[in-house]
């Protein structure tokens, strides 16, 4: 139908459509991904080195075309209810999004006009400033503070007069953790909202959620991934709890239909399969113990990770080992930006490429 | 890992976090998608009636673990190179989005500012104002002129000092059609962009496009959905064609990874299988004639339609024959609001589906 080959010149002129584009989105850099290269191991981007659970590819393979044909339950009221039983809140208390991105980007549209403020602890992820700037939104960095091997939260995150505080914990890209208490005080401190972003909790062992405590905080916001230790960022799976009211203001702002069925589909089959999710955290943790013993090695230091990842401290040759460990097929993560430029962070992999990590990294120090 | 159950009574008390929200999130109304109800013959949301490809299925079955445990590619590549191929356009004018509900968002995300003002000939697309109302941005409704058996475009569409304005064509709910030539001289008058929301064009027949004069339009948008003639309202994919400059902005907007990984595999196998899209297109129409031919006998009318649905004038009893319908195990669209109060919205379903329709409108006649 339609169209076919149009025969025509590509781009005859400059778009007169540019200079309508709002210029604090002219002005802004994108987000940009950790690279998604193919052919190498890929220890750029906090992926489970494992494939997800048998059941969620049995769900694959189950999905039926009547699912592809009509639209999706705009809810993904199913996900909310596996996810309600897995963590022990109610169904109500839970948004689901296309991957906790979309999460995010939904707590920002329903909270911030131009010119509402957000603070977070500095450096973390990145993409909580791309967001803000889309939004308008002005962003205070509060410096976290080295302390022993772990980072603490400033004292002074609170004061910002911010209507939104957002802390990852474990924090991307140190992979350290803050204990709960501090979190609570936090939140109990403040006039606004604090979002605590948990991508990694499963990594930092038991008792370093919020979520049992969500109830006690009505101002408290937590968010949860599938794209970590479920095993699948390629489905596009978030989770945000919070107070029902919350949720119910949050239902409005999100896309109507903004996760797929067949993603629903192995949101459900993921959580209903815990054995193998507590198995995929296990065995994270005990190949990320075997790395660090490897590591040390090398006289490279990192804070203690509560995550599936490492944030070593190489100096000043960060750069080039990256880029000698690329050209070997292996991909870590590296910024040119400060206080990062020194450090590489590092995907636990799975045991032969956490080892061909290490072949290369004594090949570069030799 | 993790919390386990929390043993606390759910909602102690109502959310301080309620406060922050901004008010006109507060004060809004969601948008409100059609009702997605399983086990009846479901005619109120202009899915395809007819599976997708069988290309599209073993795309599925074939999706492997590593596509589930890999973020997906950020900007769809291989699903612009696919589109571009079967549009006639370059990859670097295309962007993919999560339904074309997400092109909009990021379209709108990326042009408006709180009181900058959008126009849109009235009625049409709900979410268009939904949108607006997100972005805190002004909407101005130019009532469609009903002339003949079609609806024409309001002639002071183009002063109006929006900086978008946006026309479904065909129409959505009125299934009419604007002729090419009218939407390329609004382009031209226009000191703002145009967008173009292509969902059902398929439908209208050749020559009803905008995409082969894209280059010749730089404040031009034209939007293209897989969740109609492609039957994968469930895989949520959109296609956004433009300038490639306006492309490269709307990118830095987008969610990083916006679609995810099975999708973009679903919607290159559909795009590559034009053989079974023409047919499913072919099919509709030609359901949509006997189904015309069998409604005259109640006496209704509606405008001429170049989509697979109806606007159908039924008169006062409107809302008694959709309760009616609905009680019977068939669903249409009706809405409580002027000018739609009258009317009811039905989507061309397979042969005998349409049967089941019309059977249940003589016993509600008779």
């Amino acid at each position: 139908m339609t169209t076919g080959n149009a025969q025509q010149p590509h781009q005859p002129v400059p778009s007169a459509g540019l200079r309508h584009l709002r210029p604090d989105v002219k002005a802004m850099t994108g987000y940009t991904p950790g690279e998604q290269v193919r052919d190498c191991v890929k220890l750029n981007t906090n992926e489970c080195p494992w494939p997800p659970s048998p059941n969620v590819l049995a769900a694959l393979r189950a999905a039926a075309a009547e699912s592809l044909r009509l639209y999706p339950e705009p809810r993904s009221r199913a996900v909310c209810q596996a996810a309600a039983a897995a963590y022990g809140v109610s169904a109500d208390q839970v948004l689901i999004g296309n991957g906790s991105d979309d999460c995010l980007t939904i707590v920002y549209r329903a909270f911030l006009r131009p010119g509402d403020r957000i603070a977070c602890p500095w450096p973390t992820y990145g993409l909580y400033d791309t967001l803000a700037t889309l939004q308008g939104a002005e962003v205070v960095h509060v410096d976290y503070v080295p302390q022993g091997t772990t980072w603490k939260l400033p004292a002074t995150l609170a004061k910002q007069a911010a209507k939104l505080v957002i802390v990852a914990n474990p924090n991307n890209p140190s992979a350290t953790l803050v204990p709960v208490a501090e979190l609570r005080q936090l939140a109990s401190e403040l006039d606004g909202v604090l979002v605590v972003d948990e991508a990694y909790v499963e990594f930092a062992g038991d008792g370093a959620s919020l979520l049992p405590h969500l109830d006690r905080h009505p101002n408290l916001i937590v968010l949860r991934t599938f794209s970590k230790s479920y095993s699948l960022a390629g489905a596009r799976l978030g989770m945000l709890f919070a107070h029902p009211e919350i949720v119910a203001q949050l239902m409005k702002v999100k896309d109507s239909y903004n996760v797929n069925s067949i993603s629903q589909a192995l949101g459900v089959a993921a959580l209903n399969d815990k054995g193998y999710h507590r198995d995929l955290v296990r065995r994270t943790i005990s190949e990320r113990a075997r790395l660090e013993a490897a590591l040390t090695a090398f006289g490279w230091t990192w804070p203690d990770s509560a995550a599936n990842f490492l944030l070593c401290e190489v100096g000043p040759r960060a750069e080039q080992i990256y880029l000698a460990l690329k050209s070997a097929g292996i991909l870590v993560r590296w910024w040119a930006t400060e206080p990062l430029r020194t450090k590489l962070r590092i995907t636990v992999g799975r045991p032969e490429w956490n080892d061909r990590l290490l072949s290369a990294l004594r090949e570069l120090h030799a």
